[in-house]
């Protein structure tokens, strides 16, 4: 039971007498986790989250990877969304495993995505080329959750006339992911223009005092816009999954 | 015009007749801003993001602040939302507006506050008593601009059945601001349970390396929770601010 | 002998006979600086860089600043800038010199504004209202060192349009000055619209993560626009100076 | 003579005239280090601090170790613990001494363990997978010093049900080794459950500004729960020591 | 029923026959926290951790400390340590309550200490004098929690012969709080000689590089001795709170 | 149309007839950028700014890279510079374009340079010999825009004769770009002794506490000297393009 | 007995008959510090690092300074040199004892000063102005114990020439005390020029990004003239100390 | 002309008529400095400074420091000192130059090393075995420029006993340089028992919140001992440069 939705509808089930009483206790009687020594894959946060569990690979060797997949796949998670996946463990896991993997955010996607259900478009926007693996990651997490995206990279401040001829896309979002390193003021433009939240996703992309994100964060924090939270540096995922928790609510 | 439903008003009168389009010309050849010199007041705020001007007291003279009052009152904005504002602003302000004043977290509201049409409930959470003032701030935030908030203070993770006592509130919310300075690991904690988006605030309540509410931001930075976003520390205006931008999507 | 101007009339003076070749040697075998105890009165200043000493005022005793105002003043320099001056000091000079005092930049000139003989137009440009004491001490300094200066306040990109009103004074300035605070974003904006040296001055302004004024500082080191270069926080005089100084370049 | 009950017993010993003096007297002649020239061993470090001397392999080359095996061997230390030990130190000891090596979080140990004699129980909790390496560390090192050790890893806050089911084992321990990157939030939540001496362990897993520890680290030493003190990022030896140290307590 | 010793006691007046059932239910169904609005006083945490709730007098107001104290004394908690008090506070309590309140350090006791009930005693040292007000705040909350604690005070490492002087109860001590600001060695130092916990409180005293306490802080984190831990900066109090915890471990 | 120039001349071509204004119309109808996907060329820059667009070579993939040139060459931009170019990109570049390399800086330049029409000469100097790398980016990006540039390298302030043996070229600049790491003195001991603006270039070059290049930039922020302004650690390519445009003002 | 010159004198005259042995005994029986309870005063610091005990005056209340003049006094230290202290310490010590108070460094000498024996002169130099009071309190300290000092004040890099007027007094210095707020480039400079040892002192003078003399602590320590070695910001006293034993060595 | 020996001595036998005045013009006509392009060797620093130009071998390629090394040769500087010089370096000159390499610290002597003229012993002593790279820097450092240097490794606070067994090489040092990584302490300890300068190099030895020395460096900066400065974190060059300055003071 992965999600709010499977639990509505076994429960209308029993209600009018599909499932046994019997059949959903078992269902009801699995542990909210399985122990796997090194991990504890988390079962019931589709039921209480709204979303199933997600990877994150890094730090992970691909035998743990593989391992968490087995789990989750055997208590009939769906989607296995899995980030920051290195060759090594999507090699590992494609070899027993349905697996989708886009190389540039090196995510992976075991299963199928669900179906776009959300209410409204996710636009991603980025400051320019370099932050796109950060965007990638941020897009495909909220597609594999069920999202429309729209991507409108490269429309960094220093042309503003490129992020103004995409006006209409933000204007009619009903959630903006602004991805920039640097100074990331795009998040604060972007803040400006458009009558939603906004997600602001600072990027390590930089040298110098930019110091890894700082600045970008730094910046994001203190917008002088409204309607602007920050996530961690280089966290696409995190961007993904809250834009697609905000699409989600009716 | 102060907002996106009073645009749509206007130009449904129009569309009736009942509203002569001579009239309805002035009113839109007004400038999207006045020039006071040392500021601009933003006209067309309201009709861009859905959200009329606010005016952030601090950093500005008394006698600025009652300017920019005067300059909204007189472009029809019902609700004027003053932030940070010092004692001397508001016994100013007072002696020509009908003010409403809440000294603890030192909010000014001019004006009228708009009826609660928000589509679900806020829950303002902290971790302490002193994380009361910013929490205030959100909450008078979020209230002035239509939305209906549950307080609930001082249930930080050192004895965490006090949080647990309100799980209900928890669960059944559509938005929740969790505040907290010292280690801020409030937000993660409330990020697991909720199935909502959670708007994190980091105060600088604390004292020795939280570093002015530095160690509560980053550790809500890096919540180990999906669907936590970060505002800038103490920053309970932008939080109310975001939470009630998410709580009248549609 | 303050400055090139003067330096190169006496040399045509001597060339022409009009200045005898004694009176000549006179002027020149002054100091180049005058020992106080305290303070060493840079008397060369002019001749070597174009522009007279400068007294900074912050860590002065008004008796200092009294004393190196009578030095400069004895050696003949015609405008004595004097920043970041206190009541006191400004009291104690008054008593002596002809002073001119404005109180938000806190800016003192003994003696007269040099004509404005830049060969363009300074445009100095905040964020916000509260950023108007660092863009005075910058404007002020520009117009005492012969410059016109057009005061653009209040702009910053959380209403984008505000600045695009003034397009055409971006557009026409030989040096524009950028003055913000929080996230610093209004230099990266101007820096890609105009097509001059854009000078970005971060301000202390903001609060939290805005550490005073070191957001905005790596904003603006970081911005994605070319031709943006910094100064110091709250430094508006540097600002105003270096403005000055390629304003007369010709 | 490399702990106090070796000491005791040795006075014992001469009390009962088992040992005659002249032999006790070479015994306690030895010098209370050896001089390598790069290293000088403690050899009276059990003595003075109940636990022998450990050997820190980061910063030493593979000979450097070897030596200093050579040194405590010789001196009749019976437990070895080496730390931080590269492949490279491990296959050059290995070829001359007993070794037993861990190689996750790259320990070694010389010798036999010891004895568990401590009082009660050590748990070591992780807040994710990838904080194994650090908490191995911990645990091998208490049970080098004589430690009953119980491993719950992977019950970050994220997900507070599979810490709640480990509740048990918190309540009932002696001694509490949390460890945790990122938000570091399981030290404070642990705090407040358990009414043992917390060991809080900031890792350097994470990312962005997780700033390689710091994050956890702010959050630990913020902790708003009592009874919880910190040692530095990753230093699992560090709170495995100081754990067997209270848990030999009588 | 403030502490495990009342529960037990409760409970075996209950086994004996001496308490009735109903009276012992009665107790058990409080709550296990009053709801004040602006704070929840934790009534379970003696029950839960061993020592009753503590008020941290920081950021809360005078009344809203009465008002916390008022709810403790009302729930039978015998020991009610507030840290941090001001003299306003200090003067507001004092007025209803039994209070004992200690100037340097601005700490209150309301009713009376423990008996010194803990197993050994622990040493409170400090680098200097400056470092007093914190020890002093350790001293105290251990004192009240049932300790015997000597105080040795002034002992920085820049006259080592005065540390060594107090070598007998630095070896003789169960539990030892190591203070000092500055270059924190003092921690180190101590490590080294003693063969039990040290916990290392960094302070705030010392300027410049100090950094507020955070040169100190690091300088313990980064101690090369074993065996010590470290607080917030300037904490005595889970200091006290801590080492008080290990001397009653039995 | 690349620059101000070419637009003046066309507009004066269409007034002359020389050429018919349907053909203007055309070259007028160009997009001001072309879309690549991955990447948004500003095609309008050159009119916007005086100078065309440049490609920041780090985080692009070669093939990205070669896009851009093959977008920028198409619509007619005859200088392309590169800068932070890998050897990989270099040779995938170099096989359909002319393309110069120079090696130290790893700038690339597609077409040919601009003719040296700059008012003054540039001097670029440097601290030592391993900020040579940041001064030929820097000196190859003026060449490329139309500038003479004077090259004083090793100059930095331990050995302050060798700055002043070049005092002539110091004082005839139009522009100096002053480079240093490790302390950054040379930033103020130059702008002590011009009298034109001095840019300043932090580099990465130094150890220990120079932290990657902080150490340089704070000292460049807080010179004592008038007329300097400072651009991000390493960005010599900021610092040339900014000294070109100072020196081709009128 | 406060320094190596009277216990060198005291063991000749015992040698000589001229002291008998009784008398020597009594003076050497002297514990080596007094306990005051909140301090121990150094008695042996003289003899075992040639200067007697200093008292740091910050965090120290006047009836504690007091306390230890009395202490030091009572045991025949001959010069008592008491740094930051405040108006009423000094007030209070007044009362008591022969002092001599310079208020701009907040410096108090009780006693005599010593004798000039040190075999060369220390040059003291200042940046500014403002690093005056820095500048006196490590003049004031070599002079207390037995320095010829040169004063050369407000000789910072913007104007280089004020300092080679100075020339001289730097070549035939002993030792050189560089004091600088903002950039901290003096040290370098003169530390290029001088073949003695120079001592950097960093000020919190400045603003904005010379957070609080961080900016010239890292520019000192990155110096790269050879020779330079730095205290803590503001740290005159370290200085001055440290100058007198370099000044003092045979 | 090397040094101020060889200056002495030119004169003197110019004086003596032994040297023509002719020959003697030649010597004094060379350059201060020879310009290589990309350095500038500084051939008057031996007559300024006592001691002739070193070459700091990082980020300088193998080829320019053949190239500086033959300038320096070229010009009869008879000791050529090159640190952090790497293998490839050091082949390379020694195919062409009598070079003497010490691998651990890669510190290169070409020529021959001074003799030992300096007037006392300099101690070099470590924290651990760790930091031996740094101090073998130092050391052969003062080697090379003729001083008599003490080895005392391993001695760090957490086993003191086996610094005070050299607590003769201590006190009868003339300069001490103190090597530690991690907290740093040693600085301190050692400063407290010798009466010598005692210069503190900070390391980037340890882990986590050692912050790659910055630790070590605030612990020193923060030094309650006096007589303790402090060099750039790593820079053992710098301390026994300026160890042997003050060992050569008579």
């Amino acid at each position: 039971m992965n999600n709010k939705k499977e639990l509505t509808q076994l429960l209308e089930e029993v209600a009018s007498g599909k499932t046994p009483v019997e059949e959903a206790v078992l269902r009801f009687r699995e542990l909210p986790f399985e122990d796997l020594g090194y991990a504890k894959t988390d079962l019931h946060r589709g039921m209480r989250q709204g979303v199933a569990e997600v990877i994150y690979g890094a730090g992970k060797t691909p035998e743990q990877i593989l391992g968490i997949v087995q789990s989750l796949w055997k208590h009939r998670q769906k989607t296995i969304l899995i980030t920051r996946m290195s060759e090594d463990a999507k090699e590992l896991v494609a070899a027993s495993f349905p697996l989708e993997y886009e190389p540039v955010s090196r995510t992976g996607i075991v299963g199928e995505k669900a179906e776009p259900d959300g209410r409204g478009t996710i636009v991603v926007a980025t400051g320019g080329t370099s932050d796109i693996p950060v965007a990638e990651e941020a897009a495909l997490t909220a597609e594999a959750f069920g999202n429309h995206v729209v991507r409108v990279y490269d429309v960094g401040v220093a042309g503003i006339h490129r992020l103004f001829a995409h006006q209409r896309d933000i204007l009619s979002a009903r959630v903006i992911i602004a991805i920039a390193g640097m100074e990331g003021a795009l998040a604060s433009v972007i803040g400006g223009m458009a009558d939603c939240p906004v997600i602001a996703v600072p990027t390590s992309v930089g040298y110098g005092a930019s110091f890894g994100g700082l600045s970008a964060l730094l910046s994001m924090l203190n917008s002088c816009a409204s309607g602007v939270s920050v996530v961690n540096i280089d966290n696409g995922f995190g961007a993904g999954y809250l834009a697609s928790m905000i699409n989600h609510l009716d």
